[in-house]
C-alpha cells in the first residue's frame, strides 16, 4: 500500500478511537459537551496518536492501555488550538475552514471547552488503571503526558510564543527562538513517542533514546514548516505564503537562510531515522511517516 | 487546643506543602511561573486539601502520596478561581482584596496561568509514583480527581453557573440549582475527601460513603454561604450584604426561604455526621471542621 493511503487510514480509524471516547451531549452541561465533540473533530491530521501508536508497535506493544492514551493527547492537542484561538492570544476566526471553537461557541464557553478538553484527557486516560490497575507504566505515561504538556512543556513554549508576539518591537534571539520550537511543538511529539515505548514495556533507557529521536524529527517539523512558508505557492499551501515574514515573525529561515534551513530538515531526519535503525526492529512504518511528514507539500 | 486555632494552624502547614511543590520562577516562560504562583499564594482557607489530610488521618493513612495530592486539588481549586475571573466570564478585578491574576498580569497570561495550574496539579499529583509506583491506589485517587474536576464535575457545574448569568431572563430551575450546587463546589469537595479516603486504603464501600458525607457537607456550605449572604452584616462578611439578590441570582434561599434554608444547613450537617459516626473512629477533628466550616460567620 502506498505509504500516503496507509497513513489516511490510520488516521480515520484515530478518529474513530477518539470518538469512542468523547462525551454524549446531554445533561445541562450540554454546550460544553457539544463544543468539546465540535472542537475535537473539526479535523486534524491525528500526527501526535499516529506517532504514538507507531512507536508503541515499534516495541511489539500488546497493552489496551495505549488506546485511552492516544485519544488523550488529542484531546490535548486540540485544548491547546481552542486557547491558542481565543481573542486575548492569537483571536482566529477560522481553523482548517472552519469557525474556531469561540467563534462558534462564544468566548467564555472557548475558554471552557479547553479546560474541559485538557481536563478530559486525564480523564480519559486514567481510564487505562480500570483495566491494568497494578500496571507501573500507566502512571510513567501519565507524568510524562503532564509534564510534557505543562509550564515546562507545551504551554510554556505558548507563554513564551505570545509574550513575543505582544512585543514585536523586541527581537526575538536564537536561543528563545529554539525554546519555543523545543516546547511549544516539539514537547507533545515528544510526550507521543515516549509515551508509545513507556506502554510497550520499553526500557528507561529506549524511552530516553526515543525523546531524542522525537525531539529531534519536531524541529525537522518546524524548520519545514518554515520552510514552506516562504517557497509554497499558496494553493499548496492553502494559506498566504509568507505569512510569517508579513507578521514580522522571526522563524527558523530567518536565522539561517533557506538553504542552510532545508539542509538542517535533511540532517535532523536523517539523524532521527539512524537512531531508529539503532533499535534493530523490523517495523519500518514510523521511519515511512517521519519521511512522509518531514516531506509534505502542505 | 481551639478548633479555630488548630484550624489555622493546619492552614499554615498546607500551605507550606503546596509551597514545597511550586515551581521556581526562572527561564523564559517566568511570567506565567510568576503568575502560578501569586494566584495560589494570594490566600484562601486551604479548606479542600484540609478536608482530604483530614479524612486520610481518620482511616489512618500512612502514604506519603497524600502530600502531592493535598498541593493537586488545591492547584485546580486555584485554576477554577483564576478563569472564573476572566473578562469573558466573571469579569473580576480583585479577589480576597487582591488583584486577580488577569487583572495583574494580562488576560493572556490569566488563560495561560490557569491552564498551566491545572495541568501542573496532576504533574504534581503523579509525582506521586515516583515513591510508590506499584500503589494501585494512586490510579484511583488521580481517576477521582479527573472525574471530579471535568465536565461531569466542577468544569460542567461552572458552565451551567456562567450560561444562567448570561441569560439573566430565564428563570433557573430548582433543578438546575441543584445541579450547579452538586457540580460547581460539591464536587471538588468529593474529591478531596474521596482521594483521602483512597490513599489511606479505605475500602470502595466506605469511599462510597465518604463521597455521601462530601456531598451532604458541601450542600450545606453553600446553603449557608446563601444565609450569609441575607443575614450577615456587611463588616461580618466582608462583601456588600444581599449580593445575590441584588444580582438577581437566585440561590437555595429564593427557592426555600431563610428559616427552611437554615433548618437545611443543621439537618445536612447532622446527616453527614451521623454518617462519620457510623465508621466508629476515635479522631474527632473533621467533625470540629465540618461544625466550624458551616457555622463560621464570613
Amino acid at each position: 500500500m502506498e505509504i500516503k493511503e496507509e497513513i489516511t487510514k490510520r488516521a480515520s480509524k484515530i478518529t474513530e478511537i477518539v470518538q469512542e471516547y468523547l462525551p454524549k451531549e446531554e445533561n445541562f452541561q450540554k454546550t460544553v459537551l457539544e463544543a468539546m465533540n465540535y472542537s475535537i473533530l473539526a479535523g486534524g491530521k491525528r500526527i501526535r496518536p499516529m506517532l504514538m501508536k507507531a512507536t508503541f508497535d515499534l516495541f511489539g506493544g500488546k497493552s489496551s492501555a495505549i488506546k485511552p492514551f492516544m485519544a488523550a493527547i488529542e484531546m490535548i492537542h486540540t485544548y491547546s488550538l481552542v486557547h491558542d484561538d481565543l481573542p486575548a492570544m492569537d483571536n482566529d476566526e477560522y481553523r482548517r475552514g472552519k469557525k474556531t471553537t469561540h467563534a462558534q461557541f462564544g468566548e467564555a464557553m472557548g475558554i471552557l471547552a479547553g479546560d474541559a478538553l485538557l481536563n478530559y484527557a486525564f480523564e480519559t486516560a486514567t481510564l487505562a488503571f480500570e483495566e491494568e490497575p497494578t500496571n507501573s507504566n500507566i502512571g510513567k505515561a501519565l507524568r510524562v503526558l503532564a509534564v510534557k504538556a505543562g509550564v515546562f512543556g507545551m504551554v510554556g513554549g505558548q507563554v513564551v510564543d505570545v509574550e513575543s508576539e505582544k512585543k514585536p518591537d523586541e527581537k526575538v534571539s536564537r536561543e528563545k527562538l529554539d525554546f519555543i520550537y523545543r516546547l511549544k511543538t516539539g514537547a507533545l511529539i515528544e510526550a507521543s513517542m515516549m509515551i508509545g515505548a513507556i506502554l510497550a514495556d520499553a526500557s528507561d533507557e529506549e524511552v530516553t533514546k526515543i525523546e531524542n529521536v522525537a525531539s529531534k524529527i519536531g524541529l525537522a517539523f518546524q524548520i519545514q514548516d518554515d520552510v514552506l512558508d516562504v517557497v509554497s505557492s499558496f494553493e499548496e499551501l492553502g494559506k498566504p505564503i509568507g505569512s510569517d515574514e508579513k507578521n514580522n515573525k522571526p522563524t527558523y529561515v530567518t536565522f539561517e537562510g533557506i538553504d542552510k534551513s532545508k539542509e538542517d530538515v535533511l540532517k535532523l531526519t536523517n539523524e532521527a531515522i539512524e537512531l531508529l535503525h539503532g533499535f534493530d526492529k523490523e517495523d519500518k512504518f514510523l521511519e515511512q511517516l517521519f519521511m512522509y511528514l518531514v516531506y509534505r507539500k502542505n
